[in-house]
């Protein structure tokens, strides 16, 4: 293989060590340190191993890996946009897709265009993997933020309606998880970590 | 699906979250911040997506990755052991099979099998995909310590002989990058940052 395309395999390698300082607002499990988007996608690799026959359609997992491990790497130019941001648009900015155009583009010519088709996949949100890796991407935060006594729930004063409408995406990829999830939230309005309006 | 089932998937989910907490000697490129052992994982599995082509032989990506996402998992009960201790061997220990058995445990019975079959495959690294996550669990500190200075050539004061033997591994998994990884070991001794016998 010629060895300019490995420069350009080494040069994302590298790049992409940015991700570990990308601080989400969420927080660890029972914890005040905040989560980097790497360490996030890492869980949620985790998570879609541990839980995918819990998907609604059968998915191929090994997309559904790639989606995960690569959905957050745009926020290295873009940064993190906090899900109840009431200013700016979560998703399919067109900052994010400058930024993978950028960054997925310093690959060879095949892998930047799989990684860039599957980043919008996952963002268009409508094959059986896309609608399973944005369930695991919308849990994981609801796992920490019932860990942590309401965590960014109260942090940003947030409503039952808001939080109630963003995690719904999991019923739509693994409605057997909702029960337990929507437990979650309602638990969270008892015990008044989480305003009712 | 029986709910305690999920209840079994979302225990190990929280537990895993240690492994936020496991930190390793290498540091993060061109820093001073050391690295944790998700953050490593997170890292393996991005490389193993675009170097899948360097395996010397065909590799099954899925596996790949799980064993990368996977592999350190047992470091939350053993710790990580640096690869070039001299009082503990770095792989096998009985602390790890112990913590293999107690984290992966925690999972339903199938899926327990399962990563812990993974994890022994990776560990005794005799098979393709086993050698080819290997090669990039050798890469990625390689590239972070000629990023640093030496990084924990450095600060361990460890030999040629020693980094060029462990680095092989590259080699056994991905010959085509070997070249370029020797080059950085022997720019190390040239730089002064590795020590040459």
């Amino acid at each position: 293989m010629a060895s300019d395309l490995l420069a350009k395999e080494i040069a994302f390698i590298k790049e992409i060590d940015k991700l570990k300082y990308v601080q989400r607002m969420t927080k660890l499990f029972n914890s005040d340190r905040r989560e980097n988007s790497a360490e996030h996608s890492w869980h949620l690799a985790m998570m879609a191993m541990v839980m995918v026959e819990r998907s609604n359609e059968p998915v191929d997992l090994l997309k559904v890996l790639k989606m995960v491990l690569i959905h957050d790497v745009v926020e290295i130019d873009a940064g993190d946009t906090f899900i109840y941001d009431t200013h700016k648009s979560h998703d399919n900015t067109e900052e994010e897709r400058l930024a993978a155009q950028r960054i997925f583009g310093m690959l060879p010519d095949e892998t930047a265009r799989d990684f860039i088709e599957v980043w919008e996949e996952f963002e268009a949100g409508k094959t059986a993997e896309a609608k399973f890796a944005r369930a695991m991407d919308r849990l994981e935060p609801l796992l920490q933020n019932s860990s942590n006594n309401g965590g960014t729930w109260k942090e940003t004063g947030v409503n039952y309606q808001k939080v109630h409408a963003k995690k719904r995406v999991i019923q739509d990829g693994a409605a057997s998880i909702w029960p337990y999830a929507e437990g979650l939230i309602n638990e969270g309005v008892e015990k008044g970590l989480l305003k009712k309006d």
